[in-house]
């Protein structure tokens, strides 16, 4: 997963994709990167870390310019390398940045096509940078000195027509504009806003909404799915649907757990759709169990909490924060001659025992995946004293991979694969295992924008919306993934020199 | 405000002391440090950063040795120098590391003694470096090869003699042990605990209990005001009571504020603390108001959840996350030809604008200090549509400034400081401000702790429990606090090749 | 001026690259870059700094492949930004890394060529950039998915044709081979030689023989003007003429200053030469001064060495090391209310006083460029208590600016531009100065190879072999260089993001 | 081996301190270090690398006061960790800054009283440490609140009485000044200038005179052997003879290698030692071999550059420079899988061939430790096709450990051990050995200063001048010496956190 943005405005927008990405850390907390264009010239900068570490004075000084894009990256498979973060670039045509969140799913014939028939060189495995050289290469099919609107918006949909799965997509092309598009099922999102100066309008597009509110943009409306965006590097703002049958099926886990409370992504307020999560667990207990005994809901910290108050809300029981999050835990250092410690999730969170003590406990996550935290954490509550204690998940348990974006390992460390609810509760050592119900889930959100005709649901039922993924593709990236870890850090150094792309200072 | 930690255990106690100093690192953000000792030598690492950028590998691969003291450091008025991080060395007599929580309110005279008398060498500015000194001066007066527990005992009884103010102190003497004390009143807080391991039992004494919790040890009890513990190389453990009169008087504004709420600090759960300064306020707000119209009781993240939600609980009023803090906020660059932007708390907060809309709503905080964060936020609110706003303050007004380790503004800047409660609420533009009562305050603690005879509560009330604090001193370090932050940043880099102690690497 | 390498071997070359860019390092000390390639990936690495400074082991070990390339750059008149070192990189057609030494003199018309017409953008100032987009649209003109040797040499061909100036020139082409080529005038040099190993003959071209030495290279041939080689992945070389008339101009300043003394370059010993120059300063001496009153010639250290010792040989006159370099001089700091001190040349050299008190010197140079070191060089002699102090240049007087890659002050700063060679002898303070004659420095390379037709005298003569130099250009160039001169520093910084293609790491 | 400075000036000292180190870093290029003092305040900064590397305007910036000592470090058996860099500090009493060049003969000793009478702990395993706080306890005993130059002067005599060995010293008191003595025999050189200004006289006291000469001080004499002198912070000059029975034994390998050419020490012109150095080969070739066959003379760059001249000017016998040296050369990187290739003396130097085909050549250079790299070079002369390689030598034999400060191999590591002069050239594959006869080496010194008594040529003849030298002393040291090899990196970084006197930045 990532966060992307991209800003045309009326002077230097260093400062302000700098604070966009910094809300947009949680999209992304392993590299990050920033292009500006002043006139014909882009100052790129980018490098694995937090916002905050990537860019000093030193380089924000260096990044000139009224319009550029920026990035921040999840560290996934085998891309855990420098050279690999965004945004990317190509010198043909025009001089062209850009950067993605999602990820392609026919990365691999694009990666040949490149080769042999376009004569373009890929020198990452990152599939943004197979995206990018597509759209070069369509804009230099068309040709154009100076390319208009028009002519971006042909090569996006030449760009939808060669490229399928989820991706949000920004792109500053050297002394024109900023184009942005979504892929036809709208999986990852993007929106756009605007912010009036002295000086005229300002316009960016970003990941989500709250990195329009930290610096006074208003939001204009979501991207539509298969739409793009081109906003000159004058301000005119220009948009066209560039795909031939688009239709919304925004990814489930953006409000489960990817995106912040705070945003608004699809017309849908992901606080508000959080406490309906809540409410819905609430009706699945009174459902379940009417008489329970839960004395106490305790979240885990930060993201569940929520759904955790409105649960307890409405059930009319006791919400207490059981566990302080221990924020500025760090590494374990291997000393010689010691073998590795297991890594525990008491480094990471601190119950206070006097909320467990002698208690029937619901501890409260908003999802669960290999289950390794939440079997240590069940064990901690019981530890503390906990009479019983029960697991509520905010989201249906997940079973399949994602490929359209979001890091989870293979499907074989996947808790639920291959279990039932109950089997999973067994697994985590919980009394009672409650899932969120996938109809329930989608109601949340249908509660929300009523309007939605779909989700891209996959790693709840395994429905990949884009008809290209069959137990092949899912065999490959499994084994890739398997690869990935086995030699990761390996493979992450050898791949650190491969970026032609990135800046030093 | 820091935070101390000392360790002799039966194999290398450096990840140890990191981890513990992770989870004191809220006491203190500005730099961090750490000694261990091995045979005859001290190992040494120390450097402005949080604890996890100080002390990386390679750092940690030679922090060797079963003995060691670490120091996370509060950025104080004046001593951003990297080379007034702690701990601080001497190797006369022995060899002594030393670290320290606190402040001398007697440092100009100490200093002088040092200076004319004892002919000793204060490279810093830093109370810490003086306090060390007068620790090694009465050690070299016994003159013992080998000083005995009762011998280092009867230095600290000098110490204490010779110093007033609050301080809370660990050092290492090589070869010996580890010594710890508390000032006679017992102002800042310190604890120690033990672990079991199959070569023996272990030590640690630290700040807050939270630190013996990560690494599995059991708190044994506080370190009583004026009580000395020395645990020796090998692990023998003796306490003295090295003070002529010794009341406990514990810092109101740990419970408040600094602790962190699962820490238990002089016996009291500080978690259950503010839980009922939650409930103090709700019963201020039914005494005041028994009609009163809030809607929504909304907390300033993170700290005051705990008391507004059994504030909210006890009123019967809704809680909800009405702010969400923007945890990766970095820094603003400031362009060639760029005046510095308003710093604006929309940076660090980012309201959800459906819970304020057409409310009332009673925001909650720990404490206000200088009052500008706090009006920000009203006014944010208002921006949100609230109808009215309302703000409870869980600490009663802070009017005085605290000169026993704590750092605030001056007294001038103190927005309590000469306005009566209403007019700090007329200040910050709230419709209603209400602040805890002071007896209610210490009722909180007093419930968890009912043998407590006294507290320090001088920035609420002006009353200095050292009895040497006098308007003259006051004025004095006021003097120094402006000074400093007139010249703040160029002081800062003067001092940073002072430091003759900290270790490169 | 710049030195410049390429190798294909048999296993990893980057130790190769690495050792040759140390023994090139004197052609410039301002930045270094490497590029090498396996399978059909690059690896880069390339900052400002000593080649020991910027490629530590952590790059080193990601530099993997049998193929690759390496620069060292001198700092020329605003390129001092690390966005400029080179090699380049486009990834369109096939992906194609280059490194040049020299410079060309039609830049603007081909910037705005590759602008317009190829549609390509240059995002540097660097000439080097757009020489690699040169080469790679006539490569993608072709469009070959794999190119042929024949195929490469037409878009040299082609390069030639579009290009003016003096250039060196060595790329490598993404899992097919390296190509070098030297322009139609030879004007900076380009050697190849090749090494035997149990795997098979492996390959290198460079600026300099002593490159070839260092890793027991053998020295093949000078390519030849005009002429480019092919050295394909598996080890096949091809060479072609791809000049239409090609007549080697070697630059004379290469045997005078740049090359080191080991190289052979155009089939000259450079030591020789240096050697043939002392003679024939010396016979000048005679022809001018029959009677000269000589005690001790004394070479300012170190390029004069080899002419200084053979002059003394054919005078009889004493030979003696008079100034002792300063080899570890660093940076003069500017303290905080000081105002800079003169840059004494004291600090690059100490006089050794027994050497010069109560005689005649002949001091002895390779050049006078601005001629201010050299006063301060006489200055110092006399006060070391010379009676008599006279200056000889194993070069002729400088009086024309360089357009072919070295780096020299605007022609006004030129001490001998508009001067006689008495009068620059005046000037500096000498009373005797003694340059050679063109004709005798000529005569210095023809003895080491007689079939030469022509040279790059232009620093001399103001002949540009190129025939595209007008007053008009020198004039543009010259603007450039005090324009660059006065906001220097401003310039550099603000390019530093700018590169699009280096690597960090 | 290692170079020091001290300056009490009208002005800051860091520019000239930093100056004086880069032309004394030819004595010690591992590490460098530098205590400046401002009213009672110390800055320091100290760290491995080059005095260009260690000091950064950020340090330069903070290093205030117009009083300060400066360190240079030869990398030393064990000695290889930054922690040990110099200048030491003490902060009782006075607060004390020392560094040191030479070596003491009686450590073990001094460290155990060191920490059972006098209670210091001393914190490495360097003897500087060790001499600091030998001086600091002296000085404590007078315990002066205000110490006078006579007080200092009675601390010095006591460190003659309790310290054996080689040392030239210079110490800073907070506040008071610098004192600077030479141990008794006066091995190690020390000398001290002057410089006037607007504001008054300023004295520097350094290694060697050239430190003087780049800032403009005048050499005013040697500090004698046992002498001490105080130059207090007002600029008052004392001096006194410290030692009871001292006599002048200067170091023979100063003037053979370790000084640079243009310093004077002890009344000795370096330079011209050398040139007698060449003139006394001459004279033994003739002596030897009157009808000798050489044919060109080849220094080995750069010391022996000196000798080799006047040895040819004497023979009548050509002088060529047939090596070049590759003044960048850098590291070798091992990639992995890969063996540590040898490292060829090729990488330093490369022949140039003309000067040695046919020829019968003798190669100089001014020692031989080790021989492998002779042995390298003979036969690089043997493949660049010379006739008959002869080697001379101008300094004696080295048979013997030094333990007087210079670093050298394990006796066993010497190729002179056990060997007669003709077997050493065996060894090396000369075809005539020719050593500077021990004689003529101390005549070539008595030249210069005929009131010379004795000599310290301890590592020429076995004769250690301090009397203290046992075979058990010989062997311990030697066998430190393999530990250190065998465990070298090891140690070093091991050491690495063990300083607690470096300042960071």
């Amino acid at each position: 997963m990532c966060g992307i943005v991209g800003i045309v405005a009326k002077s230097n927008v260093n400062q302000t994709i700098f604070d966009a990405l910094t809300v947009l850390q949680h999209r992304g907390q392993d590299a990050g990167g920033m292009v500006t264009c002043e006139a014909d010239r882009f100052f790129m900068r980018k490098d694995n870390g937090l916002v905050n570490e990537v860019f000093r004075t030193r380089h924000m000084k260096r990044l000139l310019g009224n319009m550029g894009i920026g990035h921040v990256r999840y560290p996934t498979a085998g891309s855990s390398s420098s050279a690999e973060a965004q945004p990317f670039y190509v010198n043909a045509p025009y001089g062209i940045a850009l950067a993605h969140n999602g990820n392609l799913t026919n990365t691999a014939d694009l990666r040949e096509q490149m080769r042999k028939e376009n004569l373009r060189h890929i020198n990452t495995t990152s599939d943004s940078e197979v995206l990018l050289n597509i759209l070069a290469h369509e804009l230099q099919q068309i040709g154009k000195l100076v390319p208009t609107a028009d002519d971006i918006f042909t090569a996006v949909k030449a760009v939808h027509k060669r490229c399928t799965g989820g991706y949000a997509v920004v792109a500053v092309i050297t002394g024109y504009g900023i184009v942005a598009f979504r892929d036809p099922h709208g999986i990852r999102p993007l929106v756009y806003g605007q912010r009036e100066t002295a000086d005229g309008l300002e316009y960016m597009v970003a990941s989500e909404s709250v990195a329009l509110d930290i610096s006074g943009f208003t939001l204009v409306r979501d991207i539509e799915p298969g739409e793009a965006i081109f906003i000159s590097q004058e301000g005119e703002v220009r948009t066209l649907q560039c795909a031939e049958s688009a239709q919304l099926h925004p990814c489930l886990f953006e409000y489960v757990y990817l995106a912040r409370p705070d945003s608004i992504i699809d017309e849908i307020n992901v606080y508000k759709s959080r406490m309906r999560m809540g409410v819905k667990l609430a009706e699945k207990v009174v459902r379940e169990r009417p008489d329970h005994d839960i004395d106490v809901i305790i979240p885990i910290p930060d993201t569940s909490r929520t759904s955790a108050l409105e649960m307890a809300h409405h059930l009319g029981v006791k919400f207490r924060e059981g566990f302080i999050k221990n924020r500025y835990i760090g590494r374990t250092f291997i000393m010689p001659g010691q073998t590795q410690r297991a890594k525990s999730v008491r480094r990471k969170l601190n119950p206070i025992e006097l909320e467990f003590k002698d208690r029937v406990v619901m501890l409260v996550d908003d999802s669960i995946v290999r289950g390794t935290t939440s079997k240590q954490i069940v064990q901690m509550a019981r530890q503390m004293g906990a009479k019983k204690v029960y697991f509520a998940s905010a989201a249906p348990a997940v079973r399949y991979p994602n490929v359209y974006g979001i890091d989870m390992p293979s499907v074989t460390e996947l808790i639920a694969h291959g279990r039932t609810d109950d089997e999973v509760g067994e697994e985590i050592g919980a009394d009672w295992m409650l899932y969120q119900d996938l109809d329930d889930l989608k109601d949340c959100l249908l509660a929300g924008n009523s309007s939605l005709k779909g989700f891209d649901a996959s790693v709840f039922d395994g429905q990949y919306i884009t008809g290209d993924i069959d137990d092949a593709y899912l065999q490959r990236i499994d084994d890739e993934r398997n690869d990935s870890a086995k030699g990761g850090s390996k493979k992450s150094t050898t791949n650190q020199n491969a970026d032609l792309h990135a800046t030093i200072s």
